[in-house]
């Protein structure tokens, strides 16, 4: 069997000027009072700061970038939890191409009117995730058209620019902390940061109420699991094989955490950053505190990777959640 | 009696090396939801994306990077309510000057605790905000060191270089509406919206319930008011004269807006951008939704200030908002 390509560096830095003709850089921020209660030195770094609030939006104008004629006119289709079709949405726009997307019942409304607000023609179908996804890949054939996976190199590579960012800004990083829904955000960043140094640690975060993509990583083969996580950014129930791939190659861990610890530090996020973090965002924030040990004085980078939270679950948090 | 010189539209462009030495530009993003809302194009300036959570820390920067070597040595002392003490403790670190900082009792704790990561050297003293302004005043003739006032000059032209990222993201901007404390953010923004386009309008806003900058402004002449606003930021008790004078000279109107819009105007931020917005940083849009009619249709422009709301008042906001 011979091995796929894998995308590299360069593919990431040649995906910057895809990127920076429409979005800028995010910031790199410090913050004391994480660093307190972390034990460590305790950057954030904040895609939730992008127009879509979530660094997905990267991968969409990479995509979106190098499609051929074409695919520009048959359209894109994909399925998404809201991030991810937030992503296809706005690289669609950008270049004038029609976005179907697919997602499941009782999607985050915010993200749903977020994605029509981008012009993309949204359709409710299936109870999950998965069953969009393969209901609207059926609609993509039918059409012609082309189905985008949320694992397509092509925005594994859009994405990693900002993991060039967080070398560039702090080229001392020790460790990078980064959540797992597809894996797109984890592979781009340890493909940077290992390419760049092998010394920086590049770890993985999902919830332990869906671990699936933790488990086929940890096991080194496809296991689908339970996903009971209330935080859509990482539910994935069918790990996705090109993303585990990469990881196996470039990740040096990948933790769970549970999703009451996912709460918490939503609200540890709001206190000490006034950043509001939907739970993938704040996932790393709860493994740096479950890391404490091994992270113990060190310089330590958390992906706020979406700010996307329903104000219900918002609320639902705050209402149980102690000011410290 | 001469008039004393107003900062101009080049005082700000020469305060851009000294603010872009140490942050970057904050984005400007355009909501589809608060353009429903309020029935006009609806971009945001994202203020509460700096380091510090606030606009003010460009005026901090500007400040010491302005000082004299005698002035370095005696170091800054002022008072603050926090974005203001926050800036300058972000200057005065840059710099490696000592800052003495006094706030009022009963200050926002996490503008504190912020504060003092940064270095500041904070003293709580006094019942308000102007009690502990005339305190430290006295201590800083005492040890020979400068007061900072909130309206210096050169904290007006730092904080002013965000208009000009404005003008030229959105250089079609019809009207920018920006929240009033002691008024150099409003300062700033209007000298350089009306030198580069007088058709621009800007308009001023703050809480009926703490209307004395609104007052003055409108009346011609300097008054005092009632000061029981939730909002710290614009929670002014005596006007300053120097911000007066400017923005009667540059500012096209000044509008007041119940307190209980502004908490609502909270929720509708964090609802339609995922933004913590503090009382300040709401107030433009709550000016906005009251000012429907007059806007109707144009691209307007909502100064987000910052983003420092003390999790209480979040948790109170929340626990009586109606998702819409």
């Amino acid at each position: 069997m011979t091995e796929q390509p894998m995308p590299t560096l360069h593919d990431i830095i040649a995906a910057r000027p895809n990127v920076y003709r429409y979005l800028k850089p995010t910031p790199l921020h410090y913050y004391s009072g994480l660093s307190e209660l972390v034990g460590a030195q305790v950057w954030v770094k904040h895609e939730n700061h992008q127009p879509v609030g979530a660094f997905k939006v990267r991968g969409g104008l990479n995509l979106a970038a190098n499609l051929t004629e074409a695919e520009r006119q048959a359209g894109l289709f994909t399925a998404s939890t809201g991030n991810h079709g937030q992503s296809i949405a706005f690289g669609a726009r950008a270049y004038g191409i029609k976005a179907t997307i697919a997602v499941p019942e009782g999607a985050n409304p915010g993200k749903v009117a977020a994605m029509r607000g981008l012009g993309g023609n949204v359709v409710v179908h299936g109870k999950d995730f998965d069953t969009a996804r393969e209901w609207i890949m059926g609609q993509a054939e039918a059409h012609g058209g082309r189905f985008i996976g949320p694992t397509e190199e092509r925005l594994i590579c859009g994405v990693g620019t900002y993991a060039l960012e967080i070398v560039e800004d702090l080229p001392q990083v020790d460790t990078i902390i980064v959540p797992v829904g597809a894996g797109s955000g984890a592979c781009g960043t340890s493909i940077v940061a290992k390419s760049i140094n092998p010394q920086i640690e590049v770890i993985a975060v999902q919830s332990a109420q869906a671990p699936a993509m933790q488990r086929s990583w940890q096991r080194g083969e496809l296991v689908t699991a339970e996903m009971n996580t209330f935080a859509e950014g990482i539910a994935t129930r069918v790990p996705f094989p090109n993303t585990q791939r990469i990881m196996r190659r470039y990740l040096d861990d990948f933790v769970l955490v549970d999703d009451a610890d996912i709460k918490q530090a939503v609200g540890l996020m709001l206190e000490h950053t006034r950043n509001l973090a939907e739970g993938a965002g704040a996932a790393p924030l709860a493994a740096a505190l479950q890391l404490k040990d091994r992270l113990a004085g060190k310089k330590v980078v958390l992906i706020l990777s979406g700010g996307n939270l329903s104000m219900e679950k918002l609320k639902g948090i705050l209402s149980t959640y102690e000011t410290h």
